[in-house]
């Protein structure tokens, strides 16, 4: 494993409530890493809701088609459930193999949990096209099973790491209706990043008592402004899956899209996926820097997200980031690719408070030594205002540095 | 300059035919660099045909804009021409003072070599943002004028050159109606290359007697298959200007499409291009590998360029040609992201010769051994075939390496 990220949360992992009905266990399985747990279960109680978010990838993996049909079917809704998720592997463009795969495992561990089939969700992360040793697993079900543990979150978070550089977790504890609630997420991913949707893995549970429709239109809804608005280099993987799994075994019951109880919980909630977005950046293949590029003043919120995307995706605002150089210039190269309503001469950049340009040009007040020197932090605030209307959007990526290369020009070897 | 691209043809610079009408210069102006040609001229006799393609970004540079007006004027076409290009500044995001540097160097070449101001174009490179010292031009018009020769078309192609670590230039001499024709180009580009429409700055130069729209309908579309199909970073430059000028010289008068004549003229004209658009890629910044990237089988054309420009565009592709890694799953994910029509179990990938994937998964012929001995080449072909129509696409591209975070993470300082 790699150096952990300089941008890495100065605390290490924090420590994550557990949450009622929910356990976790891990094992080390040998899929390809040795020495390190790379598979994990989650045992989750009967009557929770679940609601997931999935790549758009034409190329899925067969674990992400499997959770997408079994998310559909309206029968799910009784029993308890379960999720096996293994890192090394990506189970993706293995043909009839993949599938049988998945089938594997899930009927296995449907025997040994008790659990119905079609409540048994997979992923798998890792290498593309190589067959999955499914065998490992399912002879490893026992020992999951007997490991299973209130406390395992952080054991499960370390298990479907890849080139992750450290494990991923946030956590929220509120009232509503002053009863305590409880949320607590994981992730991974750290190449393979971009929008559209993004984040590799994350697993978020919750004791509140939420109906199931309304928490996928929550789901949706915060993955927009999260997870798909985070990018690290631009590839979309084909394995990417959020899922968030409401235990329901806490506070008062959550099903009108406009009670307040509705807004405190979809606000713990935005507030747990941003972390575990921003932490995904932070963990980004090489990242010395960690940037936030803000867009404002747009004619829409369509055009606001393609200049933010432009300017988060380009290779050369984020090697020039990395090499502490204020080249302001090749931000307004992004934002006139972007393919977004631009009018030049309105264009506003600044580089944290230090203004950069207005009215088309270099602004007056900016000198190469205040960009420069701000250039030097290693927490970046990209701010363009394009004049135009009231809608913005922020995306969040990292810079492009030679780790970023030598990391995967020889991932596999 | 950094030391050439081991890319670059073997033979150096070629020889290019001189073509009857048109004459060229440079002088070391001292806008950036020092020690070397920086500034072009081009004088171009009366009666010339003037197409060009220019970039649509909509922060694009004073110059571009002044083309794009030029060229739509109708009474542009009587008298002589000149173009001016610049390399070391690009006058992009200058605001007033960028139009008035373009104004300046118009107007004082047009006293200079007696021309209409009109018919005067230019063209900048280089850093976006910072003022152009229009006045370095202007002091060398003179100098200009004198050096004009009918051989200096090698040193047209130096003069504009900013990370190119080779001057890229074409030729083709050939008959129409037993008359020859000649075509000679040059181009620069070596970073910020993406499709719509690519190139940084190319000039092409035929003493072909082509009418103005049949030349402009063909340029036009060639541009499509030739310097919009390269990238380098996906990143594109707010200065990518393609002009071809006829100076109408010699041969028959080409003014019929669907003619022999035509489809001579612009099956040497596609060679000519197709040469420089790949010679910008085998300069792209920091690049080992030529890559052909070849998709066939798709549902419609632009299913096939989406899915071509997807994989020409992935650093996770980029870096793993890089590393001579035969990582075909992140050509498969490539192909997953692009948004086009895709069924991931008729796909058929090939590594030049070899037989990798089929029927959605790894080919039972394919090892890592071929794979790897493959990749060792510094010319690699990947054909997709996506088994589902007879469109196809093809787009160039070089890998991704350590230099090109080196160049770019300190071009400016």
């Amino acid at each position: 494993m790699s150096k952990v990220s300089p941008l890495a949360p100065k605390n290490g992992f924090p420590a994550l409530a557990s949450i009622a009905g929910v356990r976790f266990s891990n094992i080390s399985a040998g899929i390809k890493y040795t020495d390190r747990p790379d598979v994990m279960l989650a045992e989750i109680c009967e009557g929770s809701s679940i609601a997931g978010v999935f790549t758009k990838s034409a190329t899925r993996s067969a674990a992400v088609l499997d959770c997408q049909t079994k998310l559909k079917s309206e029968s799910m809704s009784s029993g308890a459930y379960a999720l096996v998720v293994n890192s090394g592997n990506s189970n993706a463009f293995t043909g009839t193999e993949g599938f049988l795969a998945v089938s594997k495992i899930c009927s296995n561990f449907s025997k040994e949990l008790n659990i119905k089939e079609k409540n048994i969700f997979t992923a798998s992360t890792g290498v593309i096209g190589e067959p999955l040793a499914w065998q490992k697993i399912v002879k490893g079900s026992s020992t999951l099973k007997v490991g299973l543990s209130d406390e395992g979150i952080k054991g499960a978070a370390e298990a479907i790491m890849t080139t992750d550089t450290f494990a991923k977790g946030a956590s929220r504890k509120f009232n509503i209706n002053n009863e305590l609630i409880k949320i607590s997420g994981i992730a991974k991913g750290s190449g393979m990043i971009a929008p559209d949707m993004s984040t590799m893995l994350v697993y978020i549970f919750t004791d509140a008592k939420i109906v199931r429709s309304l928490l996928q239109n929550i789901v949706s809804e915060l993955n927009e402004e999260t997870f798909n608005s985070i990018t690290v280099d631009g590839d979309t993987s084909t394995s990417d899956s959020l899922m968030v799994i409401a235990t329901c075994k806490n506070g008062p019951v959550i099903n009108d899209k406009k009670s307040p109880q509705t807004k405190i919980f979809k606000d713990e909630l935005r507030l747990v996926m941003k972390d575990l977005a921003h932490q995904v950046v932070r963990d980004g293949e090489g990242a010395t820097k960690f940037i936030e590029v803000r867009v404002t003043g747009a004619s829409s919120y369509s055009s606001a997200r393609k200049v933010a995307k432009s300017i988060a995706n380009s290779p050369l605002v984020k090697t020039a980031i990395a090499g502490e150089d204020p080249n302001w210039g090749r931000v307004v190269m992004a934002i006139g690719k972007s393919g977004a309503n631009v009018e030049r001469d309105l264009l506003k950049i600044k580089f944290g408070e230090v203004l950069v340009a207005e009215n088309g040009w270099i602004s007056p007040e900016y000198s190469e030594e205040k960009g420069a020197s701000y250039m030097k932090n290693s927490e970046i605030i990209i701010h363009t205002d394009l004049g135009l209307g009231y809608y913005k959007a922020t995306f969040w990526t990292c810079d492009f540095t030679h780790q970023y290369i030598s990391i995967n020009a020889d991932y596999r070897s």
